[in-house]
Parts: C-alpha cells; structure tokens; sequence
C-alpha cells in the first residue's frame, strides 16, 4: 500500500533527492521524516537511525515491514514494485544504458563529495570551506565531461537522457545538477546536461522533489 | 555469443575484478585486454580507450556491437543476457537487498578509494603514501562496519551474502576484501565478511578472477 511508505530524507541530500524524484513519478504517496545532517553532530549517527541504516546514510525508505537503504537500489526496487511509468528501458541494451548512466553520478561523483567526505577532508587534511569547494568542482567537472560526451554522442539520448521519457538516469542527474550549482561548478560545458535539467524542471515530479520545496527546508522550518 | 565478448581489464582494479568473476559464474568465455593504469600515465587516459570509456576508468566490456561501462550495470546486463546462474534472487525484496549490499560496496566504499582519488590527495593535500593508506582504511572500515552489520543481522544472509548461492552481492565484495588486504586493513571485526569471502575463495569462478591469476599481472608479465 502506498500509504505504508516512509522516507527517512534529508531537504538537500542527492541521494534523498533522487527517490522522492522516483516515488512522485511513481505516483506513491509517502510520508517524510526528516533526518537533519548536521544538527547534534548528524542525526544520521543517533541510535535508532542507525538500527534502520547501519551505514547511518538518507535515504531509507519504508515499505510495509521492509526497510530499503541505498539510493539506486531503491530505484531499482520502486520499478519492480510499480512498473508504470517504468524508469528503465525494455531492452538489456538500453537498460544498460541507463543504469551506466546513473552510476557514472551514482557511483563516480556524489559519493566524493558526499558530507562525510568533506568532513573527513576537513578532519584528516585540515581542508578549509575553499579547499573543499576546490575538491567539489573537480569531481563534479570530471564526471559531467564524461557525462555530456556519454549524452552527446549517443544517437538513444532523447528529450531525456535515453529516449523521450524520464528514467533512471535523469532521476540521478538532476540532483546532481543542483548540487554542483551549489557548489558554483561552471556547468557551460555541458549543454546537453543543461537541456535535459532544463526538461525535467517543467515537469512536477522533478520540481515537487527538490529540495527547497520539502518539509524539512530551512524556509519551512 | 560469448565469443565476441572482449574485458578491457586491469589485473589489480576491483571493478573489472566484479565483472570477471560474473562471466566466470556465467561460464562465458572472453578475451582480456589490458589497459594498464599507471604506466606511461595511465592507458586508460590515452584517446583509444577514453573514446570507449569517456570515463577513462575500467573496466569495459564490448559485446559484439555493444560497449558497456560501470561494473554494476554490466553485472545486471550480463544477468540479463545470461540469466544463468543467476546474480539476483527472484523477489523484489531480495533483488533489493543484493543491490543495497552491493552498492555499500560499489557507491561507499570503492569508489572513495579508487587510484583517481588517491592520486589528487596527493595532488590536492600532498598526501603521502601513509596518508593515503589511512584513508583507505577509514573508508573501508566505515563501509565493512556496516556491511557486517547488515549481514549478521538478516535471516537472508545464507552461505554467502544472500542465501546459500552467490550474487551480485559476493561478486561485489570479493574484491573489496581483496583490496582491504592490500591496504593492510585490519578485518578481524568483520567475521561473516570474512567468512563469505573464504567460501567464495573456494569457488573457480571466484579464484580464476583475481588479481594474481590475469594474463596482464606482473607475475605472468
């Protein structure tokens, strides 16, 4: 039952971000409980959040009497569960494809520059607000030259990143879009990255998820 | 046909590591070549590979017409194409969990500690070798400090990570652990870690895909 669906989700987690993109593309209801990163020193570590998700991480969303962590396999999980409108291709090909696509951000950029990081650059190198940012840019930068050209060139990319409906991959891109914003990354070199968040801000599924307009944002708060 | 199935590969990276011990599981026969990541400043980086790989990482597998990055998307495409053995269990809770503990894994953990990473602590921080190796063991700490967790705590963890027969989930770690070994990562907390691990060890599939047994290992050089 859609009704039975709890998301453990911070306002400007990425990965956060992605499954509430996923759950309103489903069209599945769900009620958020907010995990605030940084107050007390990250509520993510606190005793009974770490029982749900032992790598004390958001999201993790509640279905029922299952408790699902990892972003991705979320994805994955919402698409076995409710099939329309499907976030992967029919074909192993295209499937391929797109989940390539979503681990080049899911895998190879935001987990570099995930809070943790930052904070053990911080604590390990005595990294300053600059030397992160630095850090940030070029992770970002690497992963969105890749991107572009992986977009760029291939005859699949539609008005989406494969094809003319939103998948996966678009649902791993977005916030990954923002996030780099956040961080001042120069983003003119990617104009097909461009286009496509461009897309997927006039649709209500991506902008009902993003960060500013959840219930744990600053401005609700 | 697996004939045409050709592993772009470096013998010590853990992500064409995952992928060879899938296509052993699968009983596909492919031909390896290697790229090499440090000589010369890295193949990976010259314009050849880069033009299959716009992330200029490895590994890549080329299936007839077909070119495929990100080691957990050719995991599932393989699984897809070749549905036997299976890397996934049937039910959506189960496949949900194999990928949850494959991407602690392939999000969390490796990526964090990949060659790239390391080498631009050196450029950014000017980290030395030790200082390199104590973030290796911090990242691979945090990761298997969970992944144990998560694995002593689920009635699903059989045999290995998820019932009695192996997934993508053991494909995952084998390496991990591989390469925790390598950083001299003290392991003794993780005993179903390492348990797994030692079954896997006993598998041909698993054996025939490590580091020391590839045509491009300095051994065999």
């Amino acid at each position: 039952m859609a009704s039975d669906l709890v998301l453990y989700s911070y306002w400007r987690s990425s990965a956060s971000f992605r499954v509430r993109i996923a759950l309103n593309l489903k069209g599945l209801r769900y009620e958020t409980r907010a995990v605030h990163l940084v107050r007390d020193g990250g509520e993510q570590h606190g005793t009974g959040y770490a029982a749900l998700n032992p790598q004390e991480l958001v999201p993790t969303l509640i279905d029922g009497n299952r408790v699902l962590t990892q972003s991705m396999a979320i994805l994955e999980y919402l698409d076995e569960t409710h099939p329309q409108p499907p976030l992967l291709p029919a074909d192993a090909a295209g499937r391929a494809r797109v989940r390539e696509l979503s681990q080049v951000t899911g895998c190879d950029i935001h987990p570099i520059g995930n809070l943790r990081v930052l904070q053990r650059l911080g604590s390990q190198f005595d990294a300053d607000d600059e030397q992160k940012a630095i850090w940030m840019r070029h992770w970002v930068a690497t992963g969105f030259h890749a991107l572009e050209a992986m977009l760029a060139s291939s005859k699949d990319t539609g008005h989406f990143c494969h094809g003319d409906t939103p998948t996966m991959a678009d649902v791993c891109l977005v916030p990954q879009v923002y996030n780099a914003r956040r961080w001042k990354v120069p983003l003119g070199d990617y104009p097909t990255i461009l286009r496509i968040d461009a897309l997927c801000d006039s649709h209500d599924a991506f902008r009902d998820a993003t960060p500013d307009r959840q219930p744990d944002a600053p401005s609700h708060a």
